[in-house]
């Protein structure tokens, strides 16, 4: 038996709470609730990284004047098989909220539709899209850049962003199948945990600023990080770049990363979700597309192969069951925030 | 200056030799030119795995009645957002080739579109239908499933094929940016040479039949393949089984292994294609999409990273100027094939 940590709070009661900081903040309720399901839900998966630790950095957007809090997405009416969104400086969580109706109904209408963020800030994992468009029967495959740390494989300068990638695919009866990562070989914070560590980074995560490799984590945050699996994988973050930066008009990382002028800020740029309906994909087979997928995908454990979310769902029930356990300084840092909102910032 | 090589054939004239051999094997006009196409195509660019070396398996496969030669590919009436068509056991190019202008029609009326083809023969690169989308404007991601000799990551028995994805971006006056990989690390015949040459595959190709790391090209070829990329290479492979394979209702890997009872025949499945229009996803940034691709492409070789296709492109140019450098034994063989058609195979 799992016995609930000292400091295990509900899930839902942790989800109240985030929304409230965020109400406190200055946010609108849409937003604030939008923004804090994200965090909770990673808190509740267990997704250190993408949970409650976002809240300082959401908070210092909003205190900056970066994070455009009055301003409410704009849905555009959809043309053809895009659906456009307009997050108008806001957070993407809210303008995905505002738009995802309206993608899911052209999705199943035309059996392939593109949902297009404008002008978001962006700082959670894309894995809760694609989950959410998965239950709703869809397949879902969502990019976004992010800022220019990594250099094209066989290059020295950075150039493209660490550019995540998430995929999610119905399953019956199931949580969904749903991958996400970023295609760097390292996320840049654990670069940075090595620097102060004063420890080596493995061979093949970062390049000095003459394109040959480093393990010094010091040289490798002056010089560029590398894409994963290679030129492959370079490939990969290139067309991201392309897709969900240059066709869309909107900022490639390099010009995500000029913006901030070298301030620690969240990265404002657009994001792309393309979302297929296997029904409509599959009607002249006569063959059942969810049911063909679970042929694959229980092959998967038989052979002791672990599928991509498998770990997060796992937390999930734990957390759903004993509560999320957080330390007593997670819960000091939330009651704080909850009670002074943004000026806990210079506290 | 580069000297003409001693059997150098004008591209055009290799072009119409192929289409000869393909007539005279009993394929229709319109299937032997496409067919021919993307065969010359390759060699062309110096792809010399896919280019004339694939006759002889074509043949074969025509031969053995594995190859449906007398079906007209079947192009359905689109339906949204899904172009759909039928090889009906014929092959990919010549059904791709049927389809290509409602593809293209279909995606710049919406936005977006989907190419499905089913029930085709594969043999060809996937780069030649993504290339040719480009130069008419298009963005296009292709992808399709193979024959199952990959195992996922951390698993040890095949279930995934080398899975290739393919890639293609317009440029303003420039060849496309193309790219076009397997999802393995390796392809199956490199396995194959080391095998003959009795030499060791290098670390990270492959596992034995219990999940093992082997160097061993015997052990290997009855072991599995491993994904490129570890477990994100491995996610993409997977994505690429779900969405090319179930989704369609088209066999994925193992049903198209399980399928041929271990004979050397050409893999038969579906494969997708999703075509994007650029100038429509951009139109209400004010920018010009393909203007801004640029801005990341041709920074590329300003730090000595070499885009996907340069070394193709480059072999093309002295393709053109030169001719193709044959040897006299592809020559031989060229004009066999040419004088006898199919009865080749048994001389």
């Amino acid at each position: 038996m799992t016995q609930p940590a000292p400091h295990a709070i509900p899930v839902e009661t942790l989800r109240a709470q985030v929304t409230a900081i965020f109400l406190k903040s200055g946010l609108p309720r849409a937003e604030a609730e939008a923004v804090a399901n994200v965090i909770t839900d990673a808190e509740r998966d267990n997704c250190k990284s993408h949970g409650i630790y976002r809240i300082a950095g959401c908070l210092q957007a909003i205190a900056a004047g970066h994070a455009k809090v009055e301003a409410t997405p704009l849905l555009q009416s959809a043309e053809g098989a895009i659906v456009e969104v307009d997050a108008r400086g806001g957070f993407s969580n809210t303008a995905f909220e505002v738009a995802r109706s309206a993608l899911v109904e052209r999705t199943k209408e035309l059996g392939l539709a593109a949902l297009v963020i404008r002008d978001c800030l962006h700082f959670s994992a894309l894995w809760h899209d694609v989950e959410a468009l998965a239950q709703e029967g869809l397949a879902a495959l969502s990019m976004c850049p992010s800022y220019a740390f990594v250099a094209p494989a066989g290059g020295s300068t950075p150039l493209l962003g660490t550019n995540p990638m998430a995929f999610g695919w119905p399953r019956p009866g199931a949580h969904p199948h749903v991958f996400d990562f970023a295609t760097s070989v390292a996320a840049r914070g654990e670069i940075e945990l090595h620097r102060r560590a004063g420890t080596p980074i493995p061979e093949g995560w970062a390049v000095d600023e003459t394109g040959q490799p480093t393990t010094d984590p010091e040289v490798a945050l002056a010089g560029a990080m590398l894409p994963f699996g290679g030129h492959k994988g370079s490939a990969i973050s290139t067309m991201i770049e392309l897709l969900s930066g240059a066709m869309l008009g909107e900022p490639m990382s390099r010009e995500a990363l000029d913006f901030t002028q070298g301030r620690a800020l969240l990265p404002r740029h657009g994001a792309l979700i393309l979302a297929m309906d296997p029904a409509r994909f599959a009607a002249r087979s006569g063959r059942d597309p969810l049911a063909e997928g679970e042929k694959l995908l229980t092959a998967f454990g038989l052979q002791g192969a672990r599928l991509p979310s498998e770990r997060r769902f796992a937390a999930r029930e734990v957390a759903l069951r004993d509560g999320i356990a957080l330390s007593a300084a997670e819960v000091a840092e939330l009651d704080r925030f909850e009670t002074l909102g943004l000026e806990a910032l210079n506290a």
